[in-house]
């Protein structure tokens, strides 16, 4: 049976929008180093960051037709997830999708399989994150669901929870940690901010995060180079 | 035996030409879903749009000693395509080859196989598809045909079919349907614009393609969430 | 045991920075197409050409603390060469380490795996090849080693030995030979100009290489297509 | 945090032991062509078929601490489900967790990584399905969790429920359908002894299964050969 | 439009029947280094070896309805060649279309795609060579067309062309081609016979085959190990 | 320029032997989790376990010239480490060349490539552990070194070394370490075989290696299930 699930929860708008000030890689520490979908997805042009609720869409491998389904549960804010039920290399998505996406407020799509229409998703910044990129037809002949949970690049994406995208990928944020993984967000950025400070200065990881002690213990030896050791030099 | 065919028959200049203004999906489509070439081959700079005549080379992996030969094969107007006999990532072709290309007329290359020197090549404007970069060298021990039929990424290539390429992939077109594939694909572009105005209107692809009613027999459902779920709501 | 070995014998800067003309693919080349890393290490944003010299740093897959302990061990001119002991998908490194190795006079990263924070590596200009961009988060728990040989992207590195990336890839260059590689590669650009010049002009590989009487003597055979031969044709 | 999840609810282990005496393709076909694992996983030695109730790993990726975790949760019919946080080649299973799994009534591994020892789970009747064969050592460093849901090769896994695998692959029933799949398992495979049946002598699959309407219908065409058609044929 | 064309021209079946004595490395070579199908295909058991006709399908991914429509065009010693439009990982072969292929003389599958039911098709003696071993269930939806040339993991194959298939993989062989290839794959197997002796009593390739000259002459040098080396001796 | 070592030296081979009664994971971890190959290179027929010293080939790809000139140099005990120069699915190795090299004291194939013939080299009983399974012709136009130092499947090898295979894979011990990495199998060995019995009779991993502690340090928290927690339960 197949079936599109209506009016699924989703988090604040404020908390989604919030969550766009991070990177990919930021959110994914701040939620215990969980929820990255597979590298593999790639966005088709560079340089955009998204945040969205997602709109889960299974569909048969090689057929789009659960995509349009898609578009009229969407609304203001959301993100297209879309996950084949098998891999296959065809172009599921492209201008004219992006087109009707983004009159019903889509701001994205992450698909575990292709795109094209690329030239165009640029120049209407569209951004879309990929496995492919591919001009291959797809049909429209077998149902699929939407805002069922799916598995998508490797991760459990639920209808409403967060997702977020950029340059080094896509993460998930489950809806209901959506407030919690911002608040460690920001916690862990102005860590980083410190820690980039004193990096700049020339301050190592070593002394600043406290490692030497530990990487003694494990076993680490310090070894001149036969060529250039002098007979006394400082043990570090 | 190794052939070289000279003068392969070519189609109307102007037929090609028209055809590069339409975008390889649309092409691909217009003539039926067929003729693209494995999604795996990439432009190696973004943002080139090329239409060509296929010359067709056939190489020993890791030996370009045949595409020197070929360049004395091509006009103005063609499209290298290059097809090793199996895969390997040789950097089979460059900035030097470019430039002799270039001289005879040549548009851009296709090849499954790696290309070098693509910062040149991109400074050049020489628009190149290929499967790797590599600079990896390249030998001339072994040789190939020219011109005549081979299988270049999954599909049939003959010279004087035409070769159609964007940031979507590559697609041929063969040469005795080069007209027609033509026609076709403007009728596709016109009917696209018009549902390109539509969805931009808000109206959804279920409407715009009437597949409501094809969705319900198959058995689509729509449920509300039960978290959302009101007594009495709209039943779509 | 694990070891940092320090104080690695470095060849003349003057060396390493004359070498930065060339591009990877003439000083593969010009070193008897040896060298080349995995065709599969990409700059993680394009244009940038460093030359640099190898400090070699093995890590456990997905363990990214000695490149901690590595950054302590660099000097101006060097580029962080990372190599784990088994593939993984980790994001070792990001904008953080980035800040330090450049506080430390690191020109680069070249790494069999994956890097994050692209956005902010390209906006810092700091250089990165690698296998994947992955956000994925790394731990700090199994020591590796520093300075060491070892294989890289199927390639043998020692510290020392001189590391050259641009948009093609990635070569090694072993530091006793960095002087006669540059003479060479000196050579064969001042070849390739004089090649280019008469390619330019329309001269052909063939003649200019004198590759037609070996071609002949391998057999190779030149055909009229029947569809546009006539009766009396030169026979080339 | 890392937990572990002590007496997961497990279905009737007359269900269980019934599943076994399908295979998987039916399995997958019988519960609506879902739940099928990624094909890459591959039996490490032929000719097993197991069905059992999974206890689920997760694993930091090259670390097996976690299976030494696990096994003691296992009890007899169990499955044990190993999935790495991220990819790796590493190998996380040999013929010594075997030995202890065994001793706990454990029926076989399922794996999304390496496994090692094959020679000796052969030798002791211990099926392993997994990603690769790799004797490439592990850690034991990094936490994970035991029995909670994890996503195995693209797919969702809860602790109980049913995994069964053959030759053909792996596939899981949730634990609260595992009735109702083997109901439907076995009108399957009753239908299909009849098409057996009728395949066996003669009859086609357009016949039986009545598709030459629709093939029609949907256009398709019946035309002989040029070389061998005869003035006047049966048009089929 | 999706065609089936009816009777295609088949080979002698006797010139069939005299290839399957060669293995498919023999009639590769034979019929100069051509025609083989990517390695990529391996067979779902090992050891059969067989010859026979092709009859083409082209199926869309994931969709297997035309091998259904193919089996009532097969005769004795066909051979189906299955080619999906665009890859994926769908089984669209298992025990039922093998046991009616087989009732209609079918010798074997090769497909460019995913089977299934492998421990059944082992038990019957239907060999199968494919991409991958996969259950993932197909569908009934799509055209396509039957003994139409089409290209078959990366070789084109026409209905009629003499397909042979062992443990090293799958090789075409041109229909009007066949009597000749046949005629040169016994002459090269004299011939290895020959070698087969010489090498057995010790002779080396380098003498049987005269190569020492001409590694003399391309630069082959042979040096003493320095560990081992003594002051006089034999320079080979 | 290319060049063949003659007579390198080679450890004693009842060391070499002696390794043979040990499997390649139980080496690999012997010598501190190093030496082991590409996980890729697998069996062509399982069931072999050789060791041997290394006669190092380095090829072009899709080129075995020199694997005629290296087994000139073979003898008694040798394995053939066959590595391209870069990666190609050719055959390199078939029948022939086993007949041969086992005529000269060969025990195995170790390529990071392709080998063909292997129902042959089954019936032989001549192991090879391989990349892939081609057919694929190769051709004999280019040099490459014989017993120099290589990398074969990410792998450092020397003429010399001890290579060890099995249905595991590949592990290389340096010459000069061979004696130590006996001794060292060896205790490895014993070891497990103590920890084989313990396993046997129902022991954990947990308390055999005292492992419970350090879980419990690491923050490793164990919870009842909700559906079966009973009131009060022993807490593990």
């Amino acid at each position: 049976m197949s079936t599109v699930i209506r009016n699924p929860p989703r988090p604040e708008p404020a908390v989604v929008d919030a969550l766009s000030e991070f990177g990919v890689a930021t959110v994914h520490e701040a939620q215990g180093r969980t929820g990255l979908l597979d590298p593999a997805l790639r966005p088709v042009w560079p340089g955009a960051r998204i945040a969205g609720t997602a709109v889960t869409v299974s569909v048969a491998p090689a057929d789009n037709w659960m995509v349009h389904v898609a578009v009229e549960q969407c609304r203001e804010g959301d993100i297209l997830v879309v996950a084949p039920t098998s891999p296959s290399t065809g172009g599921y998505f492209g201008d004219l999708l992006a087109t009707s996406a983004r009159a019903h407020g889509v701001r994205g799509l992450v698909i575990d399989g292709g795109c094209r229409d690329v030239a165009d998703l640029r120049r209407m910044g569209f951004p879309v994150w990929a496995r492919h990129v591919s001009a291959l037809g797809t049909v429209k002949e077998t149902l699929g669901d939407v805002n069922l949970p799916l598995v998508c690049a490797g991760q459990r994406v639920e209808a409403g929870d967060v997702l977020l995208a950029d340059d080094d990928g896509v993460v998930v944020v489950p809806r209901l940690r959506a407030a919690e993984v911002l608040a460690a967000s920001r916690a862990r950025e102005e860590k980083e901010a410190a820690l980039r400070r004193r990096y700049a200065a020339g301050e190592l990881g070593l002394d600043v995060n406290g490692m030497r002690e530990r990487l003694a213990r494990k076993g680490l030896v310090y070894v001149d180079h036969p060529e250039t050791a002098k007979p006394a030099e400082d043990p570090r």
